[in-house]
């Protein structure tokens, strides 16, 4: 289909900033290339001035715009459909400057979350937001879903992380926030506008992120306990260790399905109740070490924990995160499955797991649930399992697990965002009233609904 | 003045809910007591539905409202004229839970900072925003102003510890959003749109806050640097201190006035390039011990610190905190004066106020600069006084201090906010595009502009 637009948009972006026939159909919006673009067109800005001429010439012929990042996302937010425009970052993936004495990165959209996280590296700097899908999600990605990952509980989301930004309007006006400073009261703090929007009120197309001085100890271990009490009595004594960096709990079903002896060493035994992955990451070495046996100690020797193996090399710190970050032979595992990020609160996620097991051995005998997740941010992870139909049963699962939450007053959507795939289930975290403001907030930043049209909404 | 609108407020909020007259009269909009309340009518609320009420029958009679916490600000965000609306928090001052596993204070908008803080630690924890004010200012306020302090270092400002919030818009629709989980990415974060918009966007009156577990060791230094190249490396090499709770400096000219015999005892003797009030507060009182002198030394071994004075009990502490807070002696000393609350990049501090200190010798010979601050977060306040007539002259030092920013795209407001004094100012630290796009926002929340009319724009 020979879009009216394109003609202009050649003229605007030149050769190569604008992909058509086969280059867009090898392509899909999904990390798991199951469903392909339905766009014709893919432009490629390689500036904030080319990124608003896209969009002045999008307004001009009534045409809507999805944003692609490195569509890692889980959500759906990267389908399109037939007649819009795609508009990709991947040319704006430019490094601009690091300050290393105020620890500032600035870069552009389109460089990958794992390009950051080397350059902070390479200037002495730790860039703290990380993912398994580092080498290929964006930071504007990140920044459109405010992404969080394994060690929010030390340095935040990236909302956290993003001190100022650049974004262009659905009607190509730029709005260029680009703060550096830490306090800056000054109006509206307009990044957070656009930090978790999805893409919808704007297309983030420079940031300037905060990093960390880079930590020189490193501390891991895998914890056993007991019962929910010993749980959550672990993770109040970790709060007061200031260089905890992630406690990540694992249930008993994925830790024996991700560490069977065709896939890796047992660290523990099975027959906890969870298991707890515990990292510390500081800057003095030795104390920071005793500092953390000695916890693992006393919590062993008040029964909170009945377990515990501390990584003694790089080694065996890489082997206990593979533990945890083997979800992908969970998921293979027990397949087909529908996944789900949710969130509530620390005190509520056992009983929340119990309910939902609860549910579905009545609904769907024999059902499998693997849980893991993010404890000390609210967030965990379920992956189940009906059997050989389910998907043809994903909305009675997905209704046993979102109802589930609205006694805990729990999120639909911990990190993964709502994309076009949960619009149905945002009322279980958002209320009518609160919609109804974001809706405001949309229709006066994006009146004709241009950017991501069918995302969260 | 009968307002029309008096009777119908009389009859939502009952006895004791509207103060006129001379209860009125015995107020002020300032904490120095020197700017009177113009309004005629101060209303009560005790709940956010009364506070709904109030809003609607101000859109009834085409009223503005301004709305009062603790009236502490510095910005004059309080102040009135004469037919408005004075909506004042204050019978909103109930701590409504708490839950030390999660770490979360529910309160109303009208406890005051001191109560939130006393209720934190009679549960075990440790509400880290805090402010000379404490015991007046309300959270209502804090939130609304963004307000930052001693520990923003460490623990963020007001923005960063605000899980959730219920607000009113100006046409009395109540916003709940009360969030309690540390991730919940299910559209737009709308508490950042009222944290910082100082009651522009609507009236915040109750809020979910985050505390920290109650710190148990606490270690505070005096440290003398020798040039600004030396301040740098002992902020690098602080950084990596994980339990470094504050990072305050002070210039020679101020800490010579507070340290004067008659004031109070001189830890370290004159002669620095400036010096830096070091804290920490962790949870390993002997190891954290060990760490901060350990760290002291090598700094005073490698010359980056010349002298350096550690606190060895309770009320050393507290002397060498005092030496940093009596800046109300400072004030005292050189007044009249004008005072700024201003961030720069740290790299730059040094330069600013050299730049600050030759246009004043410049244009005032004589004048007088104290300078003092929260390094850690890029913020500085400045004291000026450049004679019995600085009232008279505050334009002209105005436009040094602020049009002095803009070479280091600094903010002319760090934690103060703009209120009703530093409007003309704004346009030094946000550019063309952001403020229209506030003004979007603005528009898009309150189109009559009918809360806190005069504040920001």
């Amino acid at each position: 289909m020979a879009s009216a637009f394109l003609p202009a948009i050649e003229a605007l972006l030149g050769t190569g900033g604008v992909l058509t026939g086969d280059d867009v159909r090898m392509r899909s919006s999904d990390p798991f290339r199951q469903v392909p673009i339905e766009a014709d067109v893919i432009v490629r800005p390689r500036t904030t001035q080319e990124v608003a001429g896209v969009l002045r010439i999008a307004a001009e012929h009534g045409a809507t715009v999805v944003t692609h990042g490195g569509r890692t996302g889980v959500s759906g937010g990267a389908h399109s459909v037939a007649g819009e425009i795609i508009l990709s970052l991947e040319r704006m993936n430019q490094i601009e400057s690091i300050d290393p004495v105020g620890q500032i990165i600035v870069a552009q959209a389109g460089v990958t979350l794992g390009a950051l996280q080397q350059a902070a590296e390479e200037a002495g700097l730790y860039y703290p937001v990380d993912l398994g899908a580092r080498g290929t999600a964006t930071v504007g990605g990140t920044i459109s879903t405010n992404a969080g990952g394994n060690r929010t509980l030390r340095w935040g989301m990236t909302r956290d992380r993003v001190l100022g930004l650049e974004a262009v309007l659905a009607d190509g006006t730029i709005v260029s926030s680009m703060n550096r400073l830490v306090k800056n009261n000054t109006g509206y703090d307009l990044k957070h506008l656009f930090v978790g929007a999805e893409g919808t009120l704007g297309i983030v197309t420079r940031a300037i992120f905060r990093s960390v001085a880079k930590p020189t100890s490193h501390d891991v271990a895998l914890v056993a306990v007991p019962d929910n009490d010993a749980m959550l009595a672990l993770f109040t004594r970790l709060q007061r260790l200031p260089s905890l960096s992630a406690f990540e709990i694992m249930y008993p079903d994925l830790y024996r399905i991700v560490t069977e002896p065709e896939v890796q060493p047992r660290p523990l035994p099975l027959g906890a109740h969870v298991y707890v992955l515990v990292e510390s990451m500081g800057y003095h070495a030795a104390s920071d070490r005793d500092q953390f046996e000695a916890v693992l100690v006393e919590l062993l020797e008040s029964g909170v924990a009945t377990d515990a193996v501390v990584a003694q090399s790089d080694a065996q710190r890489a082997a206990l995160w593979r533990v945890r970050e083997s979800v992908e032979v969970a998921v293979h595992a027990i397949a087909p499955l529908v996944m789900f990020d949710v969130s509530l609160g620390v005190s509520d996620i056992d009983r929340y797991v119990g309910d939902v097991r609860a549910k579905l051995d009545e609904q769907f005998p024999g059902a499998k649930l693997i849980v893991q997740g993010h404890v000390g941010d609210n967030n965990i992870h379920l992956g189940i399992s009906v059997g050989a139909d389910t998907a043809a049963q994903a909305h009675a699962i997905d209704a046993i697990v979102y109802r589930g939450l609205i006694p805990y007053e729990g999120s639909m959507s911990a990190e993964h965002g709502i994309g076009t795939e949960k619009n149905a289930w945002l009322h279980v975290s958002r209320n009518g009233a609160e919609i109804a403001l974001m809706r405001v907030i949309k229709n006066a930043l994006d009146p004709d609904n241009r950017l991501n049209p069918r995302v969260l909404f």
